[in-house]
């Protein structure tokens, strides 16, 4: 595993909206500031069953912030697409239905290249998901079968998107998140961040900082979990192996 | 899809324990008149990672109802022990887990071809997902990455065990389970059976029957869900394309 060129810019939400708030309203700051002035989006809905509804919903949202969206499954040739995209926004929906679209387009070295050159990335949710190692760590079902749960790897750690804490109160007998998670390590080294719903990773080069509303929680192998309110920086997670 | 022979007998619990009861406790009467005397029972402890430490559990439990537990983890030849079963159990824990081991060992047919000719199949949560069509409407998260998401397909349809109604005070902005099981009929046609905690499917031969203390949600791909209560006779559900 090596470290990302420095000039990557990605930002990834836990959720993309808030209780009683507008689609991305809650994030909406810091996505105009990770946009850099881009006056195109080039946006992925293939998370969701409704493409076509979906575009128009991010088409409309992005409009207000005078961003231009063009939705992927309208390319002719969607590696082409990638390749001119300003900059680039994965929509959340369900995990293995956006990698298994993404792999069968063959468009995951495609958005590795553009990203390590720069092209700012956002996710949200499945679109965070994705960004990390592998696919390991999503919440949602396996409706289809991925070629392979390996994802863009852009962060060198897994993601747990929509984090979610017990709930003392509970008499549901199915496993907790952290029981999870715990699984997860069981099997597989690298670490976790649980991402509790309103916050985001704000990657910019070398540095990673904690945005939003929502406190982290990290899981790393054979370590007990630690906490990590908003503003924490968080850039030793880059560095591979942290 | 070809419907599995009538000599065949399922027991498929949506949980193996109860708030403040003891492990398998709901069910042990349930258990007893399934395994119809068996002495002896293979017990599968894939699903978890500490095996042998399950293994003490099941055999500790099944020895207080006269039942002599083998571990498959401890068999010489896998294959051969399952050949040889009076009865066999599929314990709770990690679904992709637990698919993935018995994938690995070549498993599935020999199960397949055990329970058409009438060996006691119990399974538990993970367990009861793998007796079903595919583990695409597991709850578990994908910690592994199986072969193929097909499972033993004894019953022809999908399962969600530990089925959870949506919290209407919930401010948690991730998928309802019903939100999740209506992302599989985007993609998939079988009819899912959304188990309850405290329920159990009772299969004997052609005839199938809600037993236990948790109700049933069905749902069908482009129909509104169906509600079943215990007692319910759901031996339409076992004809195949139902």
């Amino acid at each position: 595993m090596t470290t990302a060129p420095a000039v990557r810019r990605v930002l990834l939400l836990s959720n993309s909206t808030q209780p009683e708030r507008g689609y991305l309203d809650h994030a909406a700051d810091a996505i105009v500031r990770h946009l850099r002035g881009a006056k195109q989006l080039l946006f992925v809905p293939y998370a969701l069953h409704d493409r076509a509804g979906y575009a128009a919903k991010a088409r409309e949202r992005f409009a207000a912030l005078g961003v231009k969206v063009e939705s992927l499954h309208e390319a002719k040739d969607p590696v082409v697409a990638v390749g001119r995209a300003e900059s680039l926004f994965i929509g959340g929906g369900n995990t293995f239905r956006l990698l298994d679209a993404l792999q069968g387009q063959e468009l995951l070295a495609p958005i590795r290249a553009r990203v390590a050159a720069g092209m700012p990335y956002l996710g949200a949710s499945a679109g965070s998901n994705v960004a990390c190692l592998t696919i390991k760590t999503t919440n949602d079902m396996p409706i289809v079968q991925p070629r392979s749960f390996d994802a863009l790897a852009l962060l060198p750690f897994n993601l747990n998107p929509h984090y979610l804490d017990p709930d003392p109160g509970s008499k549901h007998m199915g496993e907790t998140r952290e029981q999870r998670l715990r699984e997860f390590h069981e099997m597989n080294a690298p670490p976790v961040v649980g991402l509790r719903e309103g916050g985001w990773l704000d990657v910019d080069g070398a540095r990673m900082t904690l945005g939003g509303l929502g406190s982290v929680r990290l899981f790393r192998r054979g370590e007990p979990p630690q906490e990590f309110p908003i503003g924490s920086d968080l850039s030793f997670l880059l560095r591979a192996g942290s």
